[in-house]
């Protein structure tokens, strides 16, 4: 996987302080999370080939998160996209993108399929052979979702040595990655376990914004790979985090290592604070792995 | 007058091209005009005050002028703005606009007043003692307007050492402002000439964006201190201005020729050309007087 920071700041969007917008790379997919203004100028600034998104997921209907979805969709049209379009929000998106679409006579040439969530419950909202998106119930001022994103490793891995030296027909190889033992030229019965290596290690990512400290969500991101976790504020605006359902860098913390996932991201920071290292420094307090969400920031495992 | 470009770029915004949107001064006013997707990241970048701004003119509904308007709104509101604001702008404005911040749950806590516009004439839309604004009816695909804005010269203006010369009491000075002749302190009476200057010249700035070429719009224009027009195309792509009804240069350059205006401004340039010089070359052709919109210019007269 590999995980792309286009924006991570809180609210109030300025200059080089760009608000929600991560793409992330997952086997063939290209996906885009959160969409806050500005983020196709993000996408353009990053040189991603953005028009390999075909699935964007909206945790919630604040302006920083979805106010950039509008102009990408325009963009995407007058490109001459034609493949379809995938967008995953909370109830009313459709409504709202729909009239902005149709008010400016823009309506796209290229299908646009929404996915309106309401659930409370974590859900499975898209599953291919190995790429799974569920919901992660998120506590914020409004309706939110965070995603859990899962590859799997996939089919075992044929061993291009191994069937050639046991002369393998060609027509056996897809029974060998899905675990069957076969038969070799002569008639022998040949053991999987020298004909493919086990499938690559599953792979995930949990992304979760915006929110209160919620050790609920702990159960659903158990054990990921990499935790994208809001800390909007630090401890001494604890207060403020709480009122305004957000995190501080410490609650960050804590839910890693409740979770205990393999790194934490932070981000969604308010644009009140000058210097980011605060973050870093008071979730480390609970957690070792953490790193900073910076613009343009790669992250990849 | 002070004019500043934030964006002037068509179509597909780009990191560094933003989209339209200018702020002008006029007298006590500082307004804006045209709001595409990033102008709040605009307006921080170029430190302009923006809480001054009461009043926002959008020329259409195509997103590169107003999806940055549901952002701004969010960010007056989270600043805590008081102040009402006025937005002027294209039938369905407000539906548009309210949907966005009711289904955030972000409605704003200042009155929000929509004027909204649909008329094929030139209307009189905002007007003080010294500020109007008109509505200039442009050629485009969809419904849109183009905006004249003028500051009269107000009052006849108080020459101090000319009032204190004549010993005239300062009861006097309202009528004097006003083009009367008053009384001295020994009962003669004293012409308004000698006491007070003429008025300041008025001034005018015409926005025309975006507009097919459209020599109907001429008398509306004749004369103003500066005309920006969009230049989408260069003669080159004349056909292709023709079809998406827009205009190239030279066609701006023509309109601003025939409306006998001080100074040319070109902008919402198509992001397929490189070389801004070639638009300022093509617009020579038929007037003297052109300048390029670019990020962050400023204009005064």
């Amino acid at each position: 996987m590999r995980l792309q920071i286009l924006g991570c700041y809180a609210a109030t969007p300025r200059f080089l302080s760009p608000p929600s917008g991560q793409v992330l790379e997952a086997g063939k997919h290209l996906v885009l999370i959160d969409c806050g203004e500005g983020t196709q100028m993000q996408l353009r600034r990053f040189k991603v080939r953005f028009s390999r998104i075909q699935h964007i997921f909206i945790s919630h209907l604040h302006g920083d998160h979805f106010f950039g979805l509008p102009g990408l969709i325009a963009t995407f049209r007058l490109l001459g996209r034609e493949k379809p379009l995938h967008i995953y929000g909370p109830s009313g998106i459709k409504e709202a993108i729909t009239l902005l679409l149709k008010i400016g006579d823009s309506w796209t040439d290229f299908p646009l399929h929404f996915h309106e969530l309401s659930s409370s419950e974590s859900e499975l909202i898209l599953e291919d052979t190995t790429f799974s998106v569920r919901t992660l119930p998120l506590d914020h001022r409004i309706y939110t979702n965070g995603f859990l994103f899962t590859l799997s490793g996939g089919e075992r891995r044929l061993i291009p040595e191994a069937v050639e030296k046991y002369g393998i027909d060609k027509a056996y190889y897809r029974r060998i990655k899905q675990g069957e033992d076969v038969y070799d030229s002569n008639g022998a019965l040949i053991s999987n376990a020298l004909l493919a290596d086990p499938p690559r290690p599953p792979k995930s990512y949990a992304y979760c914004s915006d929110t209160a400290f919620q050790p609920a969500l702990v159960p659903y991101i158990k054990g990921v790979d990499v935790l994208y976790h809001e800390s909007t504020f630090l401890h001494p605006e604890a207060a403020l985090a709480e009122q305004t359902k957000h995190s501080t860098a410490g609650e960050a913390g804590r839910i890693a290592r409740m979770a205990e996932v393999g790194r934490l991201v932070l981000g969604h920071y308010s644009t009140r604070y000058k210097d980011l290292e605060a973050f870093r420094k008071e979730a480390l307090e609970y957690f070792p792995a953490v790193e900073l969400a910076e613009e343009g920031a790669v992250i990849q495992w």
